[in-house]
Order: structure tokens, then sequence, then C-alpha cells
């Protein structure tokens, strides 16, 4: 194992720390229990959103903890769900009176975890509702999750009800924004190798030089298939028509499109990867109205990627486009 | 190898089709000759800022095109310099009549094709003056270069002398500028592994499972040293101690910090050395005023990161605060 860490055991904390002294003028980072929080928090009289899971995936969640988009993320272990109890401090810390929502991607512990704190948090007066992303077509029922995996999409709900929150929608309503995203978002990612978790010093799984993994999960979990490498262009065709049948997107369909980087692939190649997805929707009619592509969701330093697509409307459009100040995602501010 | 590409020899032009798609709100991608500019050039009264160089580098230097940065910016094949008629044309769509700075990387072909283009522009009546970064201290007179290499404080420059063009500064002034951030400027980098040039198909050279390549340049060009791999701690106080020997920075220097990955480290990583980096100035009594930690120099797919300290005095750090809009960074608007 090859990695820029000291005792691997340190390796979550000791870049929490560097995360919170670079981003400290939006961020700070607590550490007993372990959250990253906005530095204004709680805004009054707005609802506050959160976020969490394990750690391993950054820029997600932390890196989405700013105006605009989370009030704080709670990063466990490497791909080990947070604790309820860091759930609850988050929940108070954030609470600026009108609620909060909690984000949670589908897989056992978080759901499991996040619900426990809500019972905490609703217990103490807070008002508390959850909305849980379940939108990787590529398998049912995987390691860790009964049902869809929680993925890509969850980006895209956490900036669009975070803009909803900033415009000060109520509770309810920015729930329902979560499960309208969700509703709406599809993704599925592959793997050109493994990823390596620093605490067990070797690869989750082994594939050939010639092969790669489709419909990855996010901790290396087994995809649909092996396959053989095969051209950029069959990769992304096979990734997007998998997720254009299952909502189904049609044509004179809007779309907000990312294009996410599993850690170890550049630049280079996911725009690369970017325009095949654009060729392939634009001879389907479906109209890419704005994008992300980079390192949104990662999975420690696997070389790969993963594709989400979401429908949106209006609403969905106008809540994107609003101002966004995180480490990670900014614009407008 | 194992990349998202189709045909090799099709890479740096899919992936530029791709980019100048997924940011078409800020630029515009020239295909014959190939560059990247700005959509507004040129801007009437503002002197241009170009750049360019090989491609692989990803954002460096296309994602720094838009507002408060580069004017444009000329990518050649991977890893190989652009040509004067790409720097000429570039030079020529973004002069608004108030001259063209050209920052050039110290590499002998980027230096030639770029004192060519010059004079090329020059002969036509566009005024022109070249700012040479040459802020590597790792090894002088390395493979492609006499001299020093050019690496992190480019993008620094880029930034800087941006906004100095922003403002309204002439070209003589923010050349001035420029080169008062390659004086004050030094960077080193490290290599967990190699990087693999799509064209060749295999890895450019050869690290052992314990080794690392200290002071690596950004084409796979060889260091200081071969070095066993060690602790994050010790690595980024390698690194740091000679960028810091060198100019030297001292007890209350001000600094603007970049982190930069290689293209195949995920960000854990990479906040993680800024945290060691953090810690090693803060000894020294050197304080990070402003910093950059992600991809912002790549070499293709390698892992490792460098480091990049920038002296700043009040000028630069204001200047490094007005509003940028391009790809990579963004702030302020």
């Amino acid at each position: 194992m090859k990695k820029l860490i000291n005792d691997p055991q340190d390796a979550m904390r000791e870049s929490l720390a560097g995360f919170g002294e670079a981003h400290s003028d939006i961020l700070k980072v607590n550490f007993d229990p372990v959250y990253v929080v906005r530095a204004d928090a709680p805004v009054a009289g707005k609802v506050g959103i959160i976020s969490g899971g394990g750690s391993g995936h950054e820029p997600m969640h932390g890196g989405f903890v700013g105006q605009g988009m989370l009030d704080a993320a709670c990063p466990g272990q490497v791909f080990t769900s947070p604790s309820p109890d860091q759930m609850e401090a988050a929940t108070a810390a954030v609470n600026g009176g009108a609620g909060v929502l909690h984000i949670v991607k589908n897989y056992t512990g978080d759901v499991m975890n996040f619900e426990m704190a809500a019972e905490l948090c609703q217990a103490g007066g807070i008002q508390v509702e959850a909305v849980v992303i379940n939108d990787d077509v590529a398998v049912k029922d995987s390691l860790y999750t009964a049902g869809r995996r929680g993925v890509g999409t969850t980006v895209l709900a956490e900036k669009i009800c975070g803009a909803a929150a900033a415009r000060g929608y109520d509770l309810g309503r920015v729930a329902a924004l979560g499960r309208k995203v969700n509703d709406n978002g599809r993704s599925m990612g592959m793997a050109l190798t493994s990823c390596t978790v620093p605490a067990a010093g070797k690869p989750t799984f082994e594939l050939g030089e010639g092969e790669i993994e489709m419909g990855i999960g996010i901790h290396g979990e087994p995809g649909r298939q092996r396959m053989p490498l095969m051209p950029a262009k069959d990769l992304a065709a096979h990734m997007t028509d998998a997720i254009v049948a299952d909502l189904p997107f049609r044509a004179g369909d809007r779309v907000i499109a990312m294009v996410s980087g599993m850690g170890g692939t550049p630049p280079l190649e996911l725009y690369l990867m970017y325009r095949e997805l654009e060729l392939i929707l634009r001879a389907r009619q479906i109209a890419i109205q704005r994008r992300l592509v980079g390192n949104y969701i990662t999975s420690l330093d696997m070389a790969g990627c993963a594709i989400t697509l979401l429908r949106a409307d209006d609403e969905l459009l106008s809540l994107w486009d609003d101002p966004v100040r995180t480490p990670a995602l900014r614009w407008g501010v």
C-alpha cells in the first residue's frame, strides 16, 4: 500500500484536521464527537441540512458544508457509518429553530444510525425529517445495503435542498424537494482498479489488467459484472444506457449531469467521459442543462468514474443556480 | 494501461472537447489551431494573459481560463509543448489593445516556442512580454529543461497576474508582478507511482512497492533521489525543508501555500499532507495566509503530490483575493 498517510488508524482524523485548517473561513471541525459544521451555525430561522457517511469519499460530505448547501456533515471512519451521537450533536449544532433535514445514503448502518439520532433529537424537541437517497441503478441488495445504494444523487440533493433552506423554505418543503431529487436522479459507476482501505493495507478486490467492474459500489462492493476493458465511449454507453432505461429518461428531458471521478482518475479522463456522455444524450434528445465534472464522490484511490443524471425542471434548475460557498462547490459568492 | 480513453492519439482532443462543452459559459475551445479562450475575449483595454504547455497536467492551464485569470491557454499533446502557431493565434485572440503577457513554464520546448510566437506577434504589432516560471527546487538541468523546471508557482502567477490585468494594470506592471511571484515562489513534488502516457501504454518509470521518487518532475522526469516509502509527516518535512531552505523562507514570512495532487491521489491524502505542512510551517513561524489543496497541476494518473509556497506581501494577497471565475478556481463571482 502506497499512500500519503501516517498511521492508518489516524488517517481520517488527521485529514479532517487539515481540511478544517484549510477551510476555516467556511467551516470548523469538531472532534468529540466528530462533525464538520458551518462556521456560522446555527443560522436562526433556517432549516438545517446535515448529511454523513463513511470517510474515503471526499469531498463528500464535509466538502459540501457551507453557505447554500450543508450545515454539517458527520464523517465516520473510512467506509464506516458515523455513530448516532455524531449525528445528534451535529443536528443540535445546526438547529436554528426551523428543524433539521437528514440526507442519508441508503446503507444499512447509515440509515439505522440516522434513525436513532433522529429519535433522540425529536425527543429533545428538535423537528427532524429524513430523505434517503437510493439512486444507484447497478444492483439491488448489495453488500451493506437493503435495496439500492445511495451515490451521486446525494450531492445534487445536498445542493438543491441547501439552496431551498437558504431561501427560507420550511422543513416539509425542503424534505419534499429532497425526495423529488431522489425520485428523479439515477447513477451508475465503474472501476478500473480497486481501492485500498488504509487499515486493510491491500486492495479490496482484484481486477485483472484487462478487466473492469461495471456497476461498482463506492466501497468496492461488487457491481453488475466483470467486463473486459473497453474504449471510453463503450463504457459511457453501458452506464448511460442503464441509467436512462431505469427512470426512464425520455427525449425532451432536461438534466443536471455529474461525472465524478473515483479518486484515482485524473481530469483529462473525466472530461473525455463527459464528452461521451454528452454525445450519447444528445443523440437521445436529452439536454444537459448543468453539469459537474471532477472528484465529487470518491472511493479512496480507486480509478474509475460514475455518472449521475437528474431530471430537472425549472424549480430544480433555479435552486441549482443559487449561490453556494463550500470547499468543493462554489459559485455566485 | 487502464484509462478512460478511446484511441490514445485522440485523448487530448476528445478531453478538450468535453471540457469545452462542460464550461461553455466561461470559455470556448478552438481546434485549428488548438487553444482555450475566454468566451468574451478579447477584453478591450485589458492586458491579455496566456499560458500553455503539454496536456496531462489538467486543470493547468485550460482550467484557469476565465474572468480574473487567464484569457487563453494553449495545450500541446500529452507532455508535449504546444506549437508557436497555437500561441500566436491565442495571443491575437486575446489582444485587447493593451498587449499580452505569456506565462511560460521553464521547459526547453515551451520557452523556445513562446519566444518564436512572441516575435511573430510583435512583428504583427502586438506588444508581448514573457515571464518564465522556474520554481522547482528539486533539480537543475533536468530532462527537457535547462535550469530549473517550472511547476506550481505557475498557478499562483496566473491568478495574481490575471487579477492585476483585470484591475487595469499595464503590461509592464503585470509582467513585473509575474516576475515577483516567480522570485518568491518555490515548489517540490514527490511520486508514489509513475504516470502512464496514453500513447506509450506503459508506466514512464518503475518504482518498487516500498519506494518513492522525491523531487519528481511533472512529466515523470527523475527527481533528487529514490527513497523508501515513509510516513506523510516525513515526506512533508523533506519537501518543505528543501523549499524553505532554498528561498529561504524565514520566520515571520506570510505565504500562499498549495498542496497539489498529481492526479491519482485522493482528497483525503492531500488534506492530510496539508496538515503536515501547516504543522511544519507553524513551528518555523511561517504563516499560511491562503491555500489551495486539490488537483491543480497533475501528471496524468501519477500518485503523489507537490508543495508550493509563495512569500506574499499585502499586494500579492490582495490580488489573490480578487474575484476569479474559471473551471478550476472560483470565488467572489
